[in-house]
């Protein structure tokens, strides 16, 4: 199976590149095909602005959906974004590596997504009716593929826990796991997420690394987290609210949004 | 009283930047002084990396912390930067604009936070003890001060709401309210959110812009979310977890770190 890994720590050798080595390693080690966008190294541009849409006219006010939908419909968004998008169709499983910076990705990575994820590509697909609300949240251009987070935090785990002060990790990254890899398709695979990044020595990256080499022998196996697909009914249209009968009404907030076990 | 406001879209023209006006001129009527961050305008560099920390030796690893905490103590962080620190002690609020771009912030804002934030000035802040651990989640370099999004949404309310397949937005929102604002002191007002923001017209945007003056006037008397305060006695330290005192073992996520009212 092909591979893409996209990584974003500007240190060579950060936890993170060492982590997305190891995992390319395993990967190839296993037959698959990798490629890395390793997006410090090749300078990536994060903002997305008037210069991703060559052709819209100097006086047109910049609006970012029409503009990038027109662009991706026309092929004239710029090269760097288009060798993006060819690697996404080209992967059946995408890995983003990344530092988890004030509760999120690195800027860089956000501006990987704000540009590669195109109208037309990543959103804005598919028809809107009384029973599909276009396709999305588990349809959608990159369906049947795979996705997963490996993300490398500094604070301890259980300030990541249930009660934890920042949040539940998993909450934390809805908005990635759900909003920005389920939303144009991906079944996406339970985070991998190494706390106290920043202490680690080398007992413990092996341990971390060795953990990591599991998860990629079961890349293509292991099930995914179970949210809820847009269009299979639990969700009312177009209010794209749950229907009391998907889950009870007190059921509300990001776990709502997942399959009961 | 002193504002900073930080916007983060690519057209002039766009509902961001002009809700960002209607909120400087309402607080500039009403006395304030206000200074505005416009990302795009300044091309503000969004990735953080070497070339932040320039007295960081070539042959040295980056590590993002400890290299950013050295610049801010002996004063060598970039002077865009320094520029940026100057602006948050200045004033005595700060408002974000920005569009929520893939249900975050535009990569440009992530930018500002990442390389603005340093280590010792919006984290590594205040002692670690049996019974503080840091300057964090409402006490810091920022506190006593205020902060707001104002946040453009492509999509509906609904889909927004407590069942709404996108999330929740106050859940959405979290890990910029209570872990980039709160975090380092601020007291964060509920944000200000228009949905559907594409589809606005005329008198959409007026009564929008009506509403937002509103909002505006009640800066610094409106009542702050209220979140729970790390070192209030609230949470085990070190493990940051919420004692069963302060809540029932039942409640978690991110609603459980609200001062329940």
């Amino acid at each position: 199976m092909n591979v893409l890994i996209v990584s974003a720590h500007p240190e060579p050798r950060s936890l993170t590149n060492a982590l997305r080595d190891t995992a390319a390693a395993q990967l190839s080690a296993d037959g698959h095909t990798v490629r890395v966008t390793d997006l410090y190294a090749i300078n990536w541009k994060s903002a997305a602005d008037r210069a991703d849409f060559p052709t819209l006219a100097p006086a047109q006010r910049l609006r970012v959906p029409q503009a990038s939908g027109e662009a991706f419909a026309t092929g004239t968004l710029t090269d760097d974004v288009v060798q993006e998008q060819e690697g996404l169709l080209w992967a059946d499983a995408l890995i983003l590596a990344f530092p988890l910076w004030w509760f999120s990705m690195p800027a860089i990575l956000k501006g990987w997504i704000d540009r590669v994820y195109a109208y037309g590509f990543a959103y804005g697909v598919g028809e809107h009716s009384d029973t599909r609300w276009g396709d999305r949240y588990g349809e959608g251009r990159l369906a049947g593929k795979r996705a997963m987070l490996i993300v490398n935090a500094g604070g301890w785990a259980s300030h990541y826990g249930p009660r934890g002060i920042n949040g539940p990790i998993d909450d934390l990254l809805f908005p990635i796991q759900h909003g920005v890899l389920f939303y144009p398709g991906y079944e996406v695979l339970p985070p991998f997420v190494t706390y106290r990044a920043d202490r680690m020595d080398e007992m413990g990256f092996e341990a971390t690394a060795q953990a990591l080499r599991e998860r990629m022998r079961g890349l293509f196996a292991e099930p995914p987290i179970p949210f809820r697909r847009q269009n299979g009914g639990d969700y009312e249209i177009p209010s794209m609210e749950l229907r009391p009968e998907a889950a009870p009404e007190h059921i509300t907030g990001f776990g709502a949004h997942l399959v009961p076990s």
